[in-house]
This record gives C-alpha cells, sequence and structure tokens, in this order.
C-alpha cells in the first residue's frame, strides 16, 4: 500500500474551515460593492473552507482604497473561512480590466499590506521580476501565495504539466494551482495523473482541475489524486464546470467515506 | 469535444432498473434460503438496477432445484430491476463451495432455463470448452453473458488488461468485467485507462472497478471512463470496496448533474 499522503494548504497552523481535505473554495464575482457585500452573505453561509475574491470581475478594481474596505469586508463576513484574493488576467480567463501591470503589482502589495487577506494568487506566466517582488511582499506578510497556471483551450502534454507544476515550487510558491481544458477523457487522466506525480514530488501543495463538463468529475475525485482544493459555485460559477457547493461538499463526505 | 459515448448494458430492449448510466448493482450474499429471502426485500426496495445473487455464498447451492426455487422468488422480488446470477470461485474471490465444474456447469444450464435470470457471470479464466458451453446455452435463453476477470492481489498492466478486456469480447461476451486490487493511486489511473481504451474499442460495454479503499472512487467516477455498472452494497458487501447503495445513487446522482 501506498506511503504518500497529499498534502494540505495549511495557513501557518491556523486552523480556517472545516480542516477537512480538500479545501472547498468558493469564488466571488460581484461586479460592484452592493453585489459583492451581498455575495459574501451568501457565499460565507455556506461554509467553504476557503472564499476567493475574483476581483478581476469588480469593476471598482483601479480604486485601491476601495478595493481595500471591502477585502476587510469579506475578511469579516468570511468567518473561520480563509480569504483567496485573486486577479486573473485576460489571458488565462479573467475578466476585461483596465489595469497596468504596475497597477497590477500596487494592488496586490496594497491588499497583502492589509492584513485581510490569507492567500493571493498570481499567474506563474507574469514577469519574472513581478513573480519575485509578489514572491516578497506576500512573505513577508505572512500571506500565502498561490502560482496558477491555466489553459481554457487545452490540456499540455505530461511533461509540461509536470514542468508547470515543478515550476511554481522553484518560483516559491506555497501552493501550486493548474487548470486545463480536456479535449477527451484522455486529457482528464493527464492531468489526475501528473497532479499524483507532483503532489509525490514538490513539497507543497498542489490544486488541480480539468474545466467544463468534460473535466467535471475531477472536482469530485482530484483530492484523492492530490489536489487540495476544489472549487464550487456559492451563488456565482468563476471558471466551466464547477458544480454548486453543497452538491460539491456532499459528495466529497460520500468519496470520503467511501476511502474511509 | 469527444464523439465517444460510453455502451450501457441493455436487455433486449427491455427496460430494466432506472435505466440511468452507470447501472447500480447490488449483491445478495445470504448463506440460507431465509437471509437471502430476507435480504432480497431489503436490497430491492433500495432501487438498484441490477441484484446479483453471489450464489457461492449460499449453503445449499448443490441443490440444484432449490436454487432455482430462491431464483424464481429473487425474480419476482427484484421487480423492475434486472437478475445477474453469478458463481464465483475461490480463485477469483468466491466463497468455498464444493462443486465440481461439470456441477457448476449443469448449475448455469438449469439457472438459464429457468427464465428466472437476466444475465450471468462466468469467470474468462475457465475452461474454453465450458465457456463456450456457457455462451451456447445462456444465449439459447436470451440471457447475457458477463465475462469476468479479478485479480485481489494487484493491477496488471495496460497491456494484460487490455488484452483481457478484448479477450471476453472475442469469446462472446456481451458484458466485459474487471476487478483489480490498486497497491496505489497510479494503479488506479492504469484502470480507468484500459476501462476508457476498451469501452471505445470494442462492441460491449465494459465494467471495471479498483479494489479495497485506494480504488473506492472509481466506484463513482468509473463511469465517466466509460464503465457501465458499479456496484454498492444492498445490505452486506461482496468485494473490498463497495459503498452502500444510498451514497453510491447520491454521489452518481451529483456527479451527473455536474457532467450535464
Amino acid at each position: 500500500m501506498q506511503s504518500w499522503q497529499p498534502k494540505a494548504i495549511e495557513l501557518d497552523g491556523k486552523p480556517f474551515g472545516s480542516g477537512k481535505f480538500p479545501a472547498i473554495c468558493a469564488p466571488l464575482v460581484g461586479r460592484t460593492r452592493e453585489k459583492l457585500l451581498a455575495e459574501v452573505a451568501v457565499v460565507a453561509a455556506k461554509k467553504p473552507d476557503i472564499i476567493e475574491w475574483r476581483v478581476d470581475f469588480f469593476e471598482g478594481i483601479a480604486d485601491t482604497a476601495q478595493v481595500v474596505d471591502i477585502a476587510g469586508y469579506i475578511r469579516r463576513a468570511a468567518g473561520n473561512a480563509a480569504v483567496l484574493f485573486t486577479r486573473r488576467s485576460m489571458r488565462e480567463g479573467g475578466e476585461r480590466i483596465e489595469l497596468t501591470e504596475p497597477q497590477v503589482m500596487a494592488l496586490y502589495r496594497t491588499v497583502c499590506e492589509s492584513g485581510h487577506v490569507d492567500l493571493v494568487d498570481f499567474e506563474m506566466s507574469s514577469e519574472p521580476d513581478h513573480l519575485a517582488q509578489v514572491r516578497q511582499f506576500s512573505k513577508a506578510r505572512g500571506v500565502k501565495l498561490v502560482l496558477s497556471f491555466h489553459d481554457f483551450k487545452a490540456t499540455p502534454s505530461p511533461d509540461v504539466l509536470a514542468a508547470r507544476f515543478a515550476q511554481a515550487a522553484s518560483l516559491g510558491a506555497d501552493v501550486a494551482k493548474i487548470a486545463v481544458m480536456p479535449r477527451d477523457m484522455d486529457d482528464v487522466l493527464t492531468l489526475l495523473s501528473a497532479t499524483l506525480r507532483a503532489s509525490r514530488e514538490l513539497a507543497i501543495p498542489v490544486v488541480s482541475m480539468s474545466m467544463g463538463p468534460l473535466g467535471a468529475i475531477t472536482r469530485l475525485c482530484g483530492w484523492t489524486f492530490g489536489s487540495a482544493m476544489t472549487f464550487g459555485v456559492g451563488e456565482s460559477s468563476s471558471a466551466p464546470g464547477q458544480m454548486p457547493i453543497e452538491d460539491l461538499a456532499a459528495g466529497l463526505a460520500i468519496a470520503r467515506r467511501a476511502l474511509g
């Protein structure tokens, strides 16, 4: 029998959410302050382990003071859930936003310094010096760094997936995340196999998903191959293939019982 | 996107069970007539798509008239569920029973002729002339033949799994079934990959499972890789890793919704 144990996302020994493996993450995608405040109330009531603010959906993203203010509100509303702050670029599936790269950097820095977030997600395809800066000021404030890679059109080869996972670790990530689109069920197996390999070989937790309907099964079973977090819909979806958090929690509970 | 569609188990156009993919099969493992009659009532009330009588658990297996009588009782109690009749040898995970091979052949023939069962499961490692005979007299009575392979110690290589699936088809099976034990999660991926391949390449439905706690996830997700049937516990388990039928049905319903 295997001795391998998948690595969970940990926040310096602080308990967060249910503490169960995998962590369930629910996104916030409100476009206005008003919608976000309403959305976080609905989502937090569903008790995800992590609440992700996808700030690229927010119309006021350029108003840093307002972003920090809302982040504080989300932090208080989140209760025992961890808060993950994510600005996704259009290139990797994000919303159309007007920020320049220096503005993005300034936003991440200010949000990390606010103390309102536990984790930030940054794309590993970003400029190397930007990556290094985000790693530096997130670490300075005890904020965990998720380095992520997305492909909304295809699933790269096993070697490319392995390289992406390893790259995240070598760039100093606390969590390595890969989300890719399958064209057939072989692609789903490729993603699961790469996840299993990375979760054994890397010292950090890994997160992965195969997107869309074909890959939706990975949101329920990916954890058994090492993926430490799975996304479910609290109020609105942020990527194709996410299922309602109630279904996700019930399905995971069933699978956990079966696996003993 | 893929055009491949997994093949369901069909009974000559007769609807059986829920008609959903995959079929849920619940075993009967009672040792006495009395226990079997009580067990089938409990199990049938849980509405599996297929009820499998694992006759190797039955103390009276050598009394063919009694076996046929009980099969008739099970047929009536099963309602809309299909009835699968299985004698598993000790070599492939069955109970200790006293039958000689000729007795086993006579039992299968009489049960097929009784009209009480819809499918029979026979091991593909059996003598070739026995396989041919079972194929002949099951076909003569319109009984579907499941040819099965089991390994309770390990998961064979992808090539061996592919050969076993293909062998079942070439021997005239209506359904090809493989159940193997994983030693790690790579073995689970090997089983799922072989299932996907066979479900595309063969003209008949395939059924597979990775057993024990490590493989339990395949009972919930194997259908997305082509496995047409999954076993859940009605009253008692017949193999390691089976989960309660209520959990299995709920988990499958969640996954089906997510996959759209």
